[in-house]
């Protein structure tokens, strides 16, 4: 299933994502797309309605980020390999964890915030994945039970704040809108192998990442077993993999978003994004 | 006022700790204590209700943290000279800001739980505050006006997860647990001075920490400047400001937590917590 979220910020709605391509309204069915409805059984039940008997929305609302009252969002560092050496730094020997701010999260198709003090901002495209199950201190073998789906996450980032402001990434990867996520949650059931999805970021239509997550150094059965040996992660948390080559801050020489820039992302079988920066006064 | 919350985990109601001491229940008033009810104008509701006219809660229930629904738990580093001095590590320029997991939080008096995998478990008394209204790139002048209120937070750390585990200091932050964050929420009205609090934090009835805010490098309406130009606070976002000297890891040689160990953290105004480390098996 493509699961989603239309509607106004704050206000947003559940829906789903018939095969036709039709927006479905789910608000008959579930309070949400959130941790709250994310487990299998819950899953296996929508996954049993007849996605014709579920009304059609009109018109052409806004999407939200496609998981709502997200409790985490875990960011991995420098998780392939060849975007590493862009960045100068060393391939890590287990992931690298940080959090990015909950409230900077936003729909797939809002514009990025781009304050006056921001001058270093760059893309990221990130493969993402969605928490079904409470998973504490999970095996391997099991982790991948706990993951509800997968979905495109923009990991914006102002390199100046992330870096050369004393330290932890923190206050680079958190400000309002630096967390496009969706359009879809898309059901794991759907996605035949996560660790091989062509990623794509075009900025002003020009190709700036053209990667695969199967070069992600630490796949996602990893990932869920290593974090949930340091932090419990609930239903409807979001981890975000790493970017592959091709970010800003790796070109020589550097490029930074300016307003007006349009960043577009893809990733097979998870649609795409598009955020148009603008000035935040 | 000194607003708190009580009963089992994840079952919590508001309530009010009344001048004699009585703990009084306050779900006919309002749902929970979190950011929907932190504002100028609902606090102040409150304030004018006569506390005998509530109910007395009978018994000694659990307390859970004192707000509920946290969006945002962000910690502040190195933010006392003399602790700054104790690790080793210089003094900072402006705030270092991380981000400990909201799954972390836990009650005043529940047992902070050891991992197997946790061999340099340290403690961190540490002035949290509450904010009570939108704070989105306030001035300084402007700011405490943003805060609802005052409370305890212990910022358990595990110092290798934290240092020695790639960079990031938000393994070490966010196992489940390592944030224990009340008794009460004082509200901002009740503390006539915050940067002039006595703080201490006991192991096993040994002094460890004994510091006072007065000697916080950066003080609370510069935090809520400073954080709100990176980010917006929400209400219910609780700022952890820093911990005083005395950790573990600075004491020669240095001492970790162990299994039966009990903390007990108090800040002037803000009552006591007090914690059992548990083998979390």
């Amino acid at each position: 299933m493509k699961l989603l979220r239309y509607g106004e910020r704050g206000a947003e709605k559940p829906g789903l994502l018939d095969a036709d391509g039709t927006l479905r309204d789910l608000s008959g069915e579930v309070d949400d797309i959130d941790g709250a409805m994310l487990g299998a059984d819950s899953l296996a039940r929508l996954r049993a309605l007849d996605p014709a008997s579920l009304p059609a929305v009109t018109g052409t609302p806004r999407i939200g980020a496609c998981v709502g009252r997200v409790g985490k969002l875990i960011g991995i560092g420098l998780n392939y390999s060849d975007h590493a050496a862009e960045t100068g730094m060393a391939i890590p020997s287990e992931p690298i964890t940080f959090l990015k701010a909950t409230s900077a999260i936003s729909g797939p198709y809002d514009p990025v915030l781009r304050p006056d003090h921001a001058e270093k901002l760059d893309w990221e495209v990130e493969l993402g994945f969605v928490i079904g199950t409470r998973a504490r201190r999970v095996s391997e073998a099991d982790a991948l039970s706990h993951v509800a789906g997968y979905t495109i996450v923009n990991d914006v980032s102002e390199r100046c704040w992330q870096a050369e402001r004393q330290g932890q990434w923190t206050k680079g990867k958190s400000h309002d809108t630096f967390a496009p996520i969706g359009p879809w949650l898309v059901t794991a059931d759907e996605i035949a192998d996560p660790h091989n999805l062509g990623m794509r970021l075009d900025v002003n239509g020009v190709r700036r990442q053209d990667g695969s997550s199967a070069t992600l150094i630490f796949g996602i059965a990893h990932l869920v077993h290593y974090l949930s040996q340091f932090m419990t992660l609930e239903p409807g948390d979001i981890v975000t993999t790493g970017t592959p080559p091709g970010v800003g801050m790796g070109m020589s020489p550097q490029v930074w978003l300016q307003d007006g820039d349009v960043m577009r992302l893809e990733i097979d079988g998870l649609g795409h994004q598009e955020q148009t920066v603008m000035a935040d006064r």
